[in-house]
């Protein structure tokens, strides 16, 4: 059966500065073949993974199975706070998927708008950048971007930077959630969507994002589209409606979803960002030299 | 019901500078706002419109519906030549959607790989990049791209240039279709895929890419992704079957899909580039001044 090549093989044909680039940086014998992410995972220690602080983790429970995402309190503290209210209160529970935009976003929330938020929850400010600070643990790419004068990982998020402004944002990667707004900059966060399409970079500095899904993107991504305006699904379709939202810390112990994350700051996953700028794999025949944010696989495992 | 931003608004926030230059570009009178890509497509001629070649389109004919394939034989003549003849002979009908993994690839051919290939029909040479020629019409991007010198649209289609080498090549964007191969660079034609994710670049000059979908993609993209290694779909899977695959020359006119598809090589797709670069809608609180290859829309319409 004919294959399009992921991260399943073995050989090498990487010229050899690629592989004294690699030796530089992980710790693998020089004079070894360049490792494939399959085989740099497969030499990962403990501490190389982490595990998401479920206070910061949100369950979107549906009849097909739980999206997990990890919230970003550093980037959008208001938001963030105002989704804990509102998952809490049950704003989401019985609320529906309601838009599906093929090759753009998933969004979930109040199809009719006649939901009240609960007491404490209204319009935040606009958090569509934060000041950059030193609790971030920032690893840049080696590549330029287009949209942003840096890119990299900070925390486990694919993310950008403006040093000269001292100004950092999220970037809308495959699987980021952010909190749908009108045409006013403030938002409540009661309308939250995921990108299930190629990353609109242009939103970046648009929206809040607030974190990302770590776990059932594909349960979002492969949902019929919508046949409304912007992928609306219309009143003759079956929104596929939300059993629950929950925060992991409030969910019993023995129903929480075990996680453990790769870190983003760590000597292993700079060596995993090479392997995927210069695929060791003999399949490829060109290797690229160059790596897009939104291209860099964020690794989770089920321990 | 809060929104997120598509290309349906009015008014423009842009400053002067980017009016002036769309001014040099499009036949608007000079002082007007900036448009947005709904306006330009409004303000489009007959002639800003092509009608795909029936003898380079394929039907790949499903249950759900039709998925139209605009094939480029100036990239890859060989493997078009081949894809025709298997076409012609049936080879497709009946097999199915093999693969699908999520955020990357939607794959058909035979799963079992024991249906023979067509008498004239077998492996060819690996078709990864094209010699530049006079009869392409390429509108380069006004910005960089972190894969390749130089990148726009040849003829409709996302492609990227080292005119040192006088080579050009197909990019890897959302809906573009190629050839599975394993190790071996030749292929055959049999396998095809279709990117239903975010652009996998790394890709790019390392398969042969003979097309684009440029109607019903969804019908692929919303499929179940596949529970196997890679996306593949395992034996209790139900792989969508393909009814047959056509050339729209072949098929009776009254039953061909009528589409046009805006040609790229006029001031009017400059203008929608520098539209979508600098989003003059005023949802969008900041204009990216860039765009990125796979971010341009390629809009196609059924007159």
């Amino acid at each position: 059966m004919t294959r399009i090549c992921d991260n399943h093989q073995m050989h090498c044909n990487s010229p050899t500065w690629i592989l004294c680039a690699l030796c530089a940086l992980v710790p693998v014998s020089c004079g070894a073949a360049p490792k494939n992410m399959g085989e740099i995972l497969a030499s990962s220690a403990p501490s190389d993974w982490r595990t998401p602080d479920p206070g910061n983790t949100l369950y979107l429970e549906l009849s097909t199975g739980r999206v997990v995402i990890e919230l970003a309190p550093q980037f959008a503290p208001l938001h963030v706070a105002n989704i804990r209210k509102l998952v809490r209160a049950g704003y989401f529970d019985g609320l529906a998927v309601i838009r599906l935009q093929d090759n753009y976003v998933a969004q979930w929330g109040d199809a009719e708008g006649t939901r009240a938020l609960p007491a404490g929850v209204g319009d935040v400010a606009a958090e569509f950048d934060a000041a950059i600070s030193p609790s971030m643990h920032f690893t840049p790419l080696p590549d330029k971007d287009g949209y942003a004068p840096q890119v990299g990982f900070t925390d486990g998020f694919p993310s950008a930077r403006n040093e000269q402004l001292h100004l950092t944002w999220l970037a809308h990667c495959y699987g980021m959630v952010g909190v749908g707004r009108d045409e006013n900059p403030k938002s409540s966060g009661a309308e939250l969507y995921a990108v299930i399409g190629h990353a609109p970079r242009h939103l970046d500095r648009n929206v809040a994002l607030v974190g990302r899904i770590v776990k059932g993107v594909e349960l979002l991504s492969s949902l019929p589209r919508g046949k409304g305006e912007l992928g609306f699904y219309t009143k003759v379709e079956s929104p596929l409606p939300i059993r629950a939202v929950r925060i992991a810390a409030d969910v019993p112990i023995a129903e929480r979803s075990n996680l453990e994350i790769l870190r983003t700051d760590t000597p292993l996953f700079t060596a995993l960002v090479e392997s995927r700028r210069n695929r060791p794999e003999p399949w490829f025949k060109v290797q690229a030299g160059n790596i897009e944010l939104c291209n860099v696989p964020l690794p989770v495992r089920e321990p």
